[in-house]
């Protein structure tokens, strides 16, 4: 039942397969759990929704 | 103050009306609590943002 | 896949199980999904961690 | 390393600008660490994906 | 119905008194709401239970 | 900035510093940013408080 939810900004739709396998393969293992026991969510945050050192991400960038 | 957070895919407008009255009732009865105590927050995550099993959802789907 | 993460302060083990029977059982009919699908945390937060209309709970509760 | 996710509906960026950089301020005075450690998350919902008290919030705000 | 979960590790009971007091009126400041609508959630996490940078928190303590 | 937030059961103090270390790394180099801005946050869930096709898993475990 390992629920993992990761709060980041943009990533491609390759990247995001290619993590949630190995991501799977990770936590299953740590666990000693079956890989399908475990959900992935990833979350796609505009720069603008993003916080850091008190400044927003999307002005870090500019 | 029961705050309920649901992760999952699309849902139409009527259904959320229906979950958001009845999953209210639910949490109010069962905490002890009036309703107006109940918020809850429903999130439509896309399906190549979700890892089930090692795999995107949107990949499962096709 | 719907994952549902309840916020709230202690309840007791037997309004725990027919608070996740019934809360998979809405899901799932809900989401036209198997109850099998559904995986529910319940977060029993100490009443100093939470905060109604600026005060803690704790203080409320006094 | 304090981590913050605010769940709410829609904010113009002036607002969140201000609100970030006082949250981080507020926050990094009350643990007693330096601004750059603090990360905010800002969350804006669909009122049609809020309930409050049982109704969704884009049916109270009609 | 903004909600607000703050992960950090532990804090003092005053400071999160003095906490809860200040980030209500910032958020309802922010958002142009009535503080009794502001909900706060401040989870304490164990230092082993806290990655920073590759590393547990609780062994960068030592 | 990734935030990653993992809900699960206990796990042993060893097996959580060689988690943070791999998904460290492996978040990383998914996002092509250094492995000091990524934060994790480990959630040891009681079984209890766990719900998994509508039963406790404390109840699934006896």
């Amino acid at each position: 039942m390992p629920v993992i939810i990761v709060e980041s900004n943009k990533l491609d739709v390759d990247k995001k397969r290619e993590y949630v396998k190995n991501l799977t393969k990770l936590t299953a293992e740590t666990y000693g759990l079956p890989e399908n026991t475990v959900t992935i969510i990833i979350r796609e945050n505009e720069a603008e929704n993003i916080g850091v050192a008190g400044n927003l991400l999307s002005e870090l960038e500019e």
